[in-house]
């Protein structure tokens, strides 16, 4: 199959607080009051674990058809750590995003845990998501000044 | 500062279709109806994209005031490409994810282009999303057979 884009365009409505546009869909990103935020949706970080969680539900049931095995029920859990000092732009030597990630899978079905084994290896393997938080990915900035001064 | 842990858990409600939740906050993600799903909700990948976006918003704002400089208002364009084969199993040596992201900030401001390049280049070094999609990022994925079999 030929390569996909995929794109989000969005407008700040705050210093915190960005509304992000995909397709049809109004995302709204924000921070809790603790990080100077306004609370009004999850945060940057929260919507990296959502769309990982979200991503190994996708393959896992893609996997769990391929390797002929029923899926009753799956729930998925996922956390990560990470230090905000050299967000806040405190020195630092720690590094800015998550140090670790966590995803448990949790399934309800009759397949062995042998079969569960295998599974979730080639989810690991097939996981999009996965394989942009765990392998390096070349990232350009651009800064775009559109608007005229005042 | 100490470690944050941020955390989502969430059910399946369908082959594509998950409710992540994160503190009082529910996201739907889904699939368009071309990768086989349901399509009410944004998908994993544009999950990420979403999350960049929110993440060069809040730093975008924070590093501008260290550097003394109003944004009056601020677009934010991500894009990334990906080629789907690996996820849907075909055989293949594509990577799974985004082979590259594209995120381009657009402020109104009256800063100079030269104030705006530094700018950019800070927020690079503390977008946290931006560390963890540009560098690897350990994750551990595993497995718990929570459910007993019929």
């Amino acid at each position: 199959m030929s390569d996909l884009k995929f794109s989000v365009v969005g407008d700040s409505t705050s210093a915190t607080q960005f509304i992000a546009k995909t397709r049809q869909f109004s995302l709204v990103v924000d921070e809790p009051e603790a990080l100077g935020g306004t609370d009004e949706g999850a945060n940057p970080v929260e919507y990296i674990l959502a769309g990982f969680a979200g991503c190994a539900n996708v393959v896992g049931h893609l996997v769990a058809k391929e390797l002929g095995f029923k899926i009753k029920r799956l729930k998925i859990e996922v956390s990560g750590e990470l230090n905000p000092d050299r967000f806040l732009g405190t020195a630092t030597k720690e590094r800015a995003g998550f140090k670790s990630i966590n995803l448990n899978l949790i399934p309800e079905t009759d397949a062995s845990i042998e079969v569960l084994t295998k599974w979730l290896q080639i989810v690991e393997d097939r996981c999009p998501v996965n394989d942009n938080l765990q392998q390096v990915t070349p990232i350009k900035l651009s800064v775009e000044k559109e608007y005229t001064a005042i």
